[in-house]
């Protein structure tokens, strides 16, 4: 995907622009990198390697990786120097800012939304990895945008290791308001109640505490003016979730509907794909527990491929200094029904699991 | 902590039983492992390498390791076995069970309830661990217990690896409602709204998402009967997080309130302790980038210590491929302004974190 990109100019020195500037530097670009800020920006031109004030003239594309709500004022400022400005956006919100782009008059064809879904709960250039994007989708809304400007987008995705998934703005907004702003919020909301908590129960706290409120670390200067901007879309999910805590509030001690809080949970974990979700399966898996001694696993999957069945899917669990271990394996019903027979036939400790 | 327990008795070969199990069996332990479903009973027997239908007589200790509706049920069938029964509880929650054993006119005395803080969002005996409790906080209500159960109960923590950590009822029940049962009904009603989501929102999940819904894919039968039986101590944090819930729907449109949100998470992360939390502490922390070449980690330790002053914590940002890397260091107030100097004075180059 060869463009005429050679020079990039990047405004926000922060954990996205600097992460984009470092994945260009190494795929071979041109790139300045910039900030209000001049402690951020001489720690990112120091993690280029840059010398101080080097600049580089007038950029191919300008990418702003700012707070959302500034676009505008960076969109003045930047024309001033470059009255060919051509803008790639890499904000969480699409909406909000377009509003702000067409209210100083800036040309929509020469802006072009997109947001790689790379965020970390860390920020600022010290957090910065070239190898941020490698493999995450990165949502492209370039419907009216300029074609030389649409493939430098893609350009800069494709040099990043960014997947593109091309949406409507609106099918965004939408999307990161489930996904990403949802979570956001309540994470947030969860970890607040720990404030008014005592050390002898906080010392409770496990992975689960943890993990469920990790992303409550997030900054809130950036995600104050992400959730307001995308208020529309956020809140009616909020007055989902209120409704059913109201009502799980009120069946509290109903276990019967406690049941089903939990179910509904598992059926929500069950359609985000990928590790641990993914499409409706119909596997059927097998738990064998093994002698733990070289060569088990191995035997194990030469005896399917006696069977002549495929292994869909597999997991070891395994504690040190225990005497046996678990491997489950995952098959089609049908190939379940010969596989379960054969490898008992041959000695195995089958036992379906449920 | 040697006692006089040569021989226990655990019914549920669920996750928490069968990993108890593996780990007195481990340290030498006589273990008889029943469950009155006999899958379960049978692919936990074979984890521990058991003879199938083995029996060891009677037992000096009765771990009840059932769903906490059902343990005075157990008590009632395990007494007509064992007249000299003694009792350790591992439920989530206390209050319920010790009024359900009351009622049932057991003797406390002889009935000790104890929680290991070890779950896992996976539950059935293929997914137990030896190592399970490892290090991990092990609740002991102990007031009242005869001494010589007490005992018993302490060897069974000390054999598992647990960290015994001495409670009241009333305290570990209001405890676990808000590090375990608040995060667990959260999770359980924030994944539940993806039900609704489309495909094409859902496949831009990422790790965020992942991680704040983990444990919902908790058991509901299980748990059921532990947010019920724990609604006293639950009821006021949801119906806190309720009015905080509905706060910020309110005042989502401004900025400035929902940096409030995020920034009142991130308080709530700091006082969580362990790893990315902990105790309030007052370092300063300087990121230092570094070439990407062998010996300079090495160099700016040396430097450090030259500077004789104390190094407190060091993280390591380095990404394949690219040319810099960066040192972040934790220092002392009073130690980071003399090492900055010094380390600036050798040419290293040194950005104080905010």
């Amino acid at each position: 995907m060869a463009t005429s990109l050679t020079h990039v100019r990047i405004v926000g020195a922060g954990l996205i622009g600097t992460s984009i500037a470092l994945a260009l530097r190494a795929s071979g670009i041109t790139v300045t990198l910039c900030d209000s800020d001049s402690r951020a920006q001489a720690l990112a031109r120091d993690l280029m390697g840059d010398k101080n004030g080097e600049e580089f003239g007038i950029e191919d594309l300008c990418i702003i990786a700012t707070p959302p709500n500034v676009i505008g004022e960076v969109i003045d400022a930047e024309i001033g120097r470059n009255p060919r400005l051509r803008v790639m956006d890499i904000s969480s919100i699409k909406t909000k800012p377009l509003q702000d782009v067409l209210s100083i008059g800036f040309d929509l064809a020469l802006f072009a939304p997109t947001h790689p879904m790379a965020g970390r709960e860390v920020s600022g250039p010290q957090s910065a990895r070239g190898d941020l994007f490698q493999g995450r989708p990165w949502i492209l809304c370039l419907d009216g945008v300029d074609p030389d400007l649409s493939q430098m987008v893609r350009d800069v995705v494709d040099r990043c290791g960014g997947i593109p998934l091309d949406r409507t703005v609106d099918e965004h907004d939408k999307a990161v308001a489930l996904v990403s702003h949802l979570p956001q919020i309540i994470a947030s909301l969860l970890a607040s109640q720990l404030v008014a908590g005592q050390g002898s129960e906080l010392e409770l706290a496990g992975a689960g505490l943890r993990d469920s409120t990790r992303i409550a670390d997030s900054d809130p200067a950036l995600w104050a003016h992400i959730l307001a901007g995308n208020s529309a879309a956020l809140r009616p999910l909020l007055i989902s979730l209120q409704n059913d805590l109201s009502h799980a509030i009120e069946k509290l001690d109903d276990p019967a509907s406690m049941a089903d809080v939990i179910s509904n949970g598992r059926k929500g974990r069950a359609v985000i794909p990928g590790k641990h979700g993914g499409k409706a399966r119909n596997y059927i898996y097998l738990d064998i527990v093994i002698d733990d001694k070289p060569g088990q696993l191995a035997a194990i999957i030469e005896a399917c491929a006696a069977a002549q069945v495929n292994i869909e899917d597999l997991a070891i669990e395994h504690t040190p200094g225990q005497q046996t271990g678990l491997i489950t394996l995952a098959f089609s019903p049908e190939d379940s029904a010969i596989v379960a027979a054969h490898l008992e036939k041959e000695g195995w400790k089958v036992h379906p699991s449920r």
